[in-house]
């Protein structure tokens, strides 16, 4: 599962599950987000059934997408419900963000490229 | 459909399709990506079964990610086998991106927030 930093987590084998976070972070605001948001994205590293994640966001507007990849909807289900990440949620909708949406799937199929 | 631009696309009612595209860009080209990324993305918002798209990228790693939805299956592959796209695909493989993935993902649940 490991891969450079910057590359795009690869293809994957069917099925799993992909978890679409986008949200609209306000502009020049320092309120602990990105410490937390750090610590988050470092924890799920370590629960069960993580498969990949890329996380992107543009400065200039706010807006961020970060897609997570699991085993299967047990292990989306789990994360969902551990208590460190449910608490960071209660603290998004309170202060982080202005909107977000959140899209659950499974994927069907998939692949990647990497100049030769 | 239509939503401000810096917001993310809201929930949809399930099923629909996802299709999360992760790049790397390389850093400090000037390749006519920017253009024709910008063509794409407004010729993808006129096809058949279109119903959203966000899209992100850091200007200092490179790495972006564009997650476009979409009714259905056959909305996809017509996407997919769209001239204009197909073959801008290879000008992506030929010099504008460095890596890539694609995961086409079935959407089972989704939700929203936007701070009242």
């Amino acid at each position: 599962m490991s891969h450079a930093s910057n590359l795009p987590t690869p293809a994957l084998t069917p099925p799993y599950v992909a978890v679409i976070f986008t949200s609209l972070r306000p502009l020049g605001v320092d309120d602990g987000y990105d410490a937390a948001a750090e610590a988050i994205a470092r924890l799920a590293t370590t629960q069960p059934g993580y498969l990949g994640m890329d996380s992107v966001r543009d400065p200039a507007t706010g807006l961020g997408i970060t897609v997570a990849y699991w085993r299967d909807e047990e292990a989306v289900i789990a994360w969902r419900d551990q208590e460190e990440h449910a608490a960071a949620r209660v603290e998004g909708r309170a202060r982080w963000y202005d909107a977000f949406s959140l899209h659950v799937a499974k994927v069907e199929r998939s692949y990647d490229f990497t100049r030769g």
